[in-house]
């Protein structure tokens, strides 16, 4: 299949404060950025990609200085490919708060000359939207042809359906939840207290003392991992297969699993800042639009008007299908149209990453019937 | 319902020394012990009760100086309670390499007059019932009436059943397996990087540090304790209940599971000695049985002679009742009297440790039968 190419990031600097929940203001920020594809003339082909927890707004293509860079779902968006580049303006955008070129917590607070840290301001999901409405502004998008996103990513699609109705034809949601559960928060927590108890993180100043809290993510991100992956998957890929085909009786690994986790986890300690680990797994637990109508879920989605696309995969534990269908029938009660896929996929959560026919040719098909909808309209 | 009352532990020392699986040994050690009813003059009916991960001997009643500190098992094993000490002799003992009395890391290693640590040889469940097994020489039991546990004392039990077969009349193997999976394994090693990485560690020599790695430990119990509970039985206890009725929007806990999690885990970091935690956690990733037979498990079992009783319940999802039915159909497969029961309790692994009046009847029902067993043997 074809790739959009080499591609290239851009940053855009926004003055205006922008208002969080936390009751902080962002003064100034920038977010970075790639757009693949061509915006038409009525301004009525864009498809914005929210990403996940270690994501960015790389999604497709690959940068010329480093061609194996390749964007994270590069399987997904392409020319001919199921969000189809010849057809779409694709945005890829990365959140306020994020480490990869947006403003966030290693980056300078002008008012004190020093990273923000953990000073920075925690964010929730509607934040990240109310930027990224800003971010449309900009490209005189008045509405997206689809907002489009898989777990976290999938519940920024869903603000934005509240957020912005008005704003967005078609909202995608993947392997997402309308909030998480307490074992979610739980591993979370977990996960977060592993870098905040790491003596590197030096109370999230690590950038002035140039050391960085691996210790404390690779264990973050060891546990995060497991729940992305089922435990078929786990059991078929590696099983108990042993490192060295026998016991070491030490604490080196013994099983294939552990080498790979440890290896899983030392890479994401090189490449992901722990403050954003922080930051990001807070918005992710702080996500509830359906608090704000006493749990009521069908109300809360109420303002949407969007078409929705729900899509889940049977061996996802960590969103299950339960969940996704929790969405379903709350946009069912409020009459809205609403399309449904569960996939019977091996793969855990992480599937909806991966390159599977049924999963792409289900997305191709929503495409499709969003591009023709385009050009009736048009027409 | 009665208790035994106020109990003594008991020390007993062994000197010949234990070889054990790793090739190292263990020239002289001591198990703690305690005993709860009375042994027969044949000693037909003693039952030895194995331990997970974090018990210990102390399976029932108190301590004259420590009337709260009850023993783990105390719905379970007492006077009219369903192992009945009016009618069974029962033995609880601390494994070796744990923290609560017997032989461990914590121990002055007799060669350097220093604590053993890190060095304290790695045990696997076989090593510990081969202990077990002289622990009944000492008692002149040459046939346990049963050899009952549940989680990694399952493990026991059923190690015991293949290793000894003409040492126990009926194994209860309950919330158990007959390997750890992948995932499983995964788990732990989060667990134990979290120890290992903890500076305090100091390589398994803390002790002459005068500190404890409890960050680790803390981290490395919350991972646990995510396991042992059930998805439901969490969104039941807290699903996303606030500690303060609003978010924080830093990182002190926002949900009341957070608080329980971090209390768990603080808790732990006391008590609980962190090289013992390495020590287990290996012995149950090692714990296969069937790796000696291709993989063959009704070919592990073959030796057995026992009568069987397999517990599981529905919400158990770290080691779910299909485990325990692998290890019915082994059994099947070699024609043993084997008796399965699959309790629908809400409370995930943790369940067995509880008092579920339909899980205590079968067990008690099924002591009953034993008890029987012995009279009539005797008659």
């Amino acid at each position: 299949m074809n790739s959009v190419g080499a591609v290239l990031p851009v940053d855009l600097h926004f003055d205006t404060p922008l208002q969080l929940a936390s009751g902080a203001s962002l003064n100034g920020y920038s977010l970075r950025v790639e757009t693949y594809g061509i915006l038409n003339a009525a301004k009525t082909n864009a498809v914005l990609i929210c990403h996940a927890l270690n994501a960015s707004h790389h999604v497709a293509g690959y940068y010329a200085d480093e061609p194996h860079n390749m964007g994270w779902w590069d399987n997904m968006v392409g020319p001919g490919k199921p969000l189809d580049t010849n057809r779409f303006f694709v945005i890829g955008v990365n959140n306020l708060g994020s480490c990869f070129g947006s403003t966030g917590p290693a980056c300078l607070n002008p008012q004190t000359a020093q990273p923000w840290g953990k000073n920075f301001p925690l964010m929730t999901v509607e934040d990240w939207v109310n930027a990224q409405a800003r971010l449309a502004d900009r490209f005189g998008i008045e509405k997206f042809a689809a907002v489009m996103g898989g777990s976290l990513g999938g519940m920024q699609a869903l603000s934005w359906a509240i957020q912005y109705p008005q704003r967005l034809a078609h909202c995608i949601v993947i392997a997402s939840a309308p909030k998480l559960s307490a074992q979610n928060i739980a591993f979370n927590d977990a996960a977060r207290q592993a870098i905040l108890a790491d003596p590197d993180f030096h109370d999230g100043n690590y950038y002035a003392y140039k050391v960085l809290p691996k210790n404390g993510l690779r264990v973050a991100r060891m546990i995060g991992h497991i729940t992305y992956l089922s435990d078929n998957d786990m059991a078929e890929k590696f099983g108990r297969d042993l490192k060295n085909g026998c016991f070491g009786f030490n604490f080196e690994p013994d099983f294939a699993v552990e080498s790979y986790l440890r290896y899983q986890g030392e890479k994401f300690s090189h490449y992901f800042d722990a403050n954003t680990y922080l930051l990001i797994t807070k918005a992710l637990d702080y996500f509830d639009p359906a608090s704000a109508t006493g749990g009521n879920l069908a109300q809360a989605l109420a303002p949407a008007r969007a078409s929705f696309f729900v899509l889940s995969f049977t061996t996802d534990w960590r969103f299950s299908p339960l969940r996704s269908r929790e969405i379903v029938r709350a946009l069912l009660a409020n009459r809205c149209k609403v399309s449904y896929a569960e996939i019977d996929a091996p793969h855990g959560h992480d599937a909806f990453l991966l390159d599977d026919a049924r999963y792409h040719s289900k997305i191709a098909a929503y495409f499709e019937r969003i591009f023709f909808s385009i050009h009736k309209g048009l027409g």
